[in-house]
């Protein structure tokens, strides 16, 4: 027991989430083994538990890009220096965090690793798009990206090489793809919803935080337990800019040449950071169950003379839930203390407990993991269905719960002073604003790092005010704050 | 018409496999839109056609890798130069293929683009072993790959980055490390018979050719049709080389710490070369029904006068083959003819043509595409079962027509004039060699790029034959070619 307690101690989280969130948070992504640090700096190890996470986004979201008529596919990861200069403000926006490396190609050009692909994907667009026929073009690629990152990195949150998918697609209208460059970002907002159990706030970036060689950026973003902002994805209005640069032009109906309409848009492994720190507490992880590698875990009790019943009930239950359920069985020769407490740390959304006193009612005891409240229920044909409906409990409590967080950290208000007092309290706030650059970046000099993260498309009713930071007409509400 | 014609002669291939194979090979992969040249050389794009093919195989894989207990992960692309100088032998054989970045970590370190994964991976492993209770450890990643070759490059066969699986596993046991690095072996050989149609060669490689830091390595080698040797698949047995070079070490069930034995193994995008250049022919592209993007494609003929019965049949026919085959119909403008000539140059496994004779007939005409022969089914309920049992056919005729084709130019020799005028004739040579690194580079010298290509496991009877290179006593029988 003493050592069991000892163990417990170095295995489980010794800091409150209240207290210092951020070694809170290091110590979840460690210990719930999750992600690793790797050898070098701003670089990570996605391990197992925190890979399948990534898997199960994959897989729901491949499922979208199907039905959209999206496309799979897999561009080079070198992206020559010249491409990078044919459009002038994404070479901008990018130049400061390219990788090179030492070889040149043939031409003795210089070869960046994707920082993203727009410009190898387009410049492969200008061959492969000849006519209205080939239009809408739609491709994606899942793959890994460089940002050599001078900020101070966090595990799945801010990394010099982490995974994305990034849809590129080409369209006739300007209308289709400004229809579907929104369809997108409504996906993006479902994903979250439907899976990682995040509230988003749906909008538009300021032309200062907008992407670099868009038309328009538009946004998902979440507020996180500390009250910094978190953007989870983002999708990209681009016009005809890189159709213009890369000369991506098609034989319209009419049989006059045109160039195309186009939009990108990504997310990234990000969303495996947001959920662990929205959602998880002093225990350690809470995940969404249809993330969670394990889902329910049974925790047998038992001492030598009832093993075998006890242990033959276990195989039962397994049998009955592992159809539709991802389950498994502790049994390690850890003490019961020791396995609940793992079982905490680790997310699994439902623990199973059964000891002799349950086996002889006929019962288990059901432990969730997000509120860690107890309930015994019958070991009968209807435990599948209980579980499933608790799964679906814990969800929408997530979810409801991240809500209410949300929208009680959500200040309203036309009042610098107030604005910056409520964010430094850990709230996020909707105040009006001009949409000058130079105003923007002036809030974020005198506020020592506060940014503008969306303008969202639910404004509120109330026009003409003034711009909290200039004092000129406003031109809309934004949500300002720190951020991930 | 003459429009159609002049069409299909720049869309066609306008070269046989049999009169200029390399040439034959570029415009299939190109034309059916596999894989396409990347601006930077050596560098490729898998378009949407080709990276389906990927993902059937990564599909068909994972569950391999689940039922074995193997887990995904994601280990950083940044290896630090000293991780290489861990593992002499390693860093010998990768440092001339190596990319480097520009950039330096913290330390000043040198950094690579991960030529493969071993050091990064096994730096971790060193840090998550501790106790024979975390054995057996098995983890895989599927990620990109750099390798800057010098030698010609070729689409979806070799390139500076391709994309490849690789499984790293630690055990506690010698005989449990070796056993699985066999059992992969096979999982890679059952791979290519049961979803490509490729018959291989299992076995092991010669000294010369193993792996860089391996005690053993074992391939599966497949003939391609011009008599050059592929090797498709390779499995490691690494002993404790890394696990000495790493510290891999963890407490045994007497409490005493012993160094873990590993094994390593991967195949590649390279699969999917392999398959275009074995089963395709002079109209394009052959593809194993199982990869096949699109399975069934419907072709309606009609004019004006019947379009809409004709139509209304078709979509009556494509939703009865829908649910259990990716089916699509071809409704584009062009000529039958035109479409007839697509659906082969794409590698469509199967074609079904519906005109108003067959309407009349209540029948539909289905077309092979591995043999182009012609029958016709009744449009009822059994049309399901009989497009089934035809890919099957189609997939089992794609093996044993390729399996016929190695056995056929399967040369068994001792004697080396006549081993090196056969593989000159597009054979590949089974002949007796010592294991004398020498040896091997003398054959190589002597014969202007002949190597050993695998071991067979399936040896023959015969014995004491003398090495074809230098006379000694030979100690096996080795498949020796010219290879891709």
């Amino acid at each position: 027991m003493s050592s069991g307690n000892k163990r417990n101690k170095d295995v489980g989280i010794t800091v409150k989430k209240s207290e210092d969130i951020s070694e809170w948070y290091s110590q979840v992504v460690l210990k719930s083994k999750l992600a690793d640090y790797a050898p070098v700096k701003g670089c990570m190890i996605l391990r197992p538990n925190g890979y399948f996470i990534w898997e199960k986004i994959q897989e729901y979201f491949n499922n979208v890009l199907e039905e959209k008529g999206v496309k799979n596919a897999y561009f080079p990861m070198f992206i020559p220096e010249s491409f990078f200069l044919k459009e002038a403000k994404h070479a901008e926006g990018f130049n400061p965090e390219v990788a090179w490396i030492e070889r040149k190609d043939e031409n003795e050009m210089r070869l960046a690793i994707r920082p993203t692909s727009e410009t190898i994907i387009y410049d492969a667009y200008s061959r492969w798009v000849r006519s209205w026929r080939d239009l809408p073009l739609r491709i994606n690629q899942w793959c890994n990206i460089v940002r050599w990152e001078t900020n101070a990195v966090k595990l799945l949150l801010r990394s010099r090489e982490f995974l994305w998918h990034e849809g590129h697609c080409v369209y006739e209208t300007e209308e289709e793809c400004k229809k579907e460059t929104l369809m997108f970002l409504d996906e993006y907002a479902k994903l979250c919803k439907d899976l990682l159990a995040i509230p988003v706030v749906k909008g538009e970036k300021t032309e200062k935080e907008k992407f670099a060689g868009a038309i328009k950026t538009y946004t998902i973003e979440s507020l996180m337990p500390d009250g910094k902002a978190i953007q989870l994805g983002t999708t990209h209005y681009l016009g005809q800019n890189f159709a213009k640069a890369f000369d991506i032009t098609f034989l319209g109906r009419d049989g006059k040449p045109y160039y195309a309409y186009q939009n990108s848009f990504g997310f990234s492994t990000r969303l495996i950071g947001a959920t662990v720190l929205l959602h998880s507490d002093d225990k350690g992880l809470v995940l969404p169950p249809k993330v969670a590698p394990i889902q329910v875990r049974i925790v047998p009790i038992f001492r030598e003379e009832n093993k075998d019943k006890i242990l033959s009930k276990v195989d039962e239950i397994k049998s009955m839930l592992e159809a539709k359920l991802r389950v498994d069985v502790d049994l390690s020769d850890n003490t019961p203390g020791w396995k609940f407490n793992e079982s905490e740390l680790l997310g699994i959304p439902i623990r199973i407990e059964l000891g002799q006193k349950d086996l002889e009612k006929g019962v288990v005891t059901l432990v969730r993991r997000d509120t860690l409240t107890k309930e015994t229920h019958a070991i009968d044909d209807s435990l599948v269905d209980k579980v499933l409906s608790l799964l679906e409990e814990i969800h929408n409590n997530l979810y409801n719960r991240a809500k209410e967080h949300i929208d009680k950290h959500t200040i309203k208000t036309a009042n610098f002073v107030d604005a910056v007092e409520k964010i430094n309290e850990g709230n996020w706030a909707l105040v009006p604003l001009c949409d000058d650059v130079i105003c923007e970046e002036s809030l974020k000099e005198r506020t020592d790092g506060i940014t503008t993260r969306v303008i969202p498309f639910d404004q509120p009713k109330e026009k003409d005010f003034k711009c909290i930071s200039c004092g000129k007409p406003a031109k809309h509400w934004v949500f300002i704050s720190r951020a991930y």
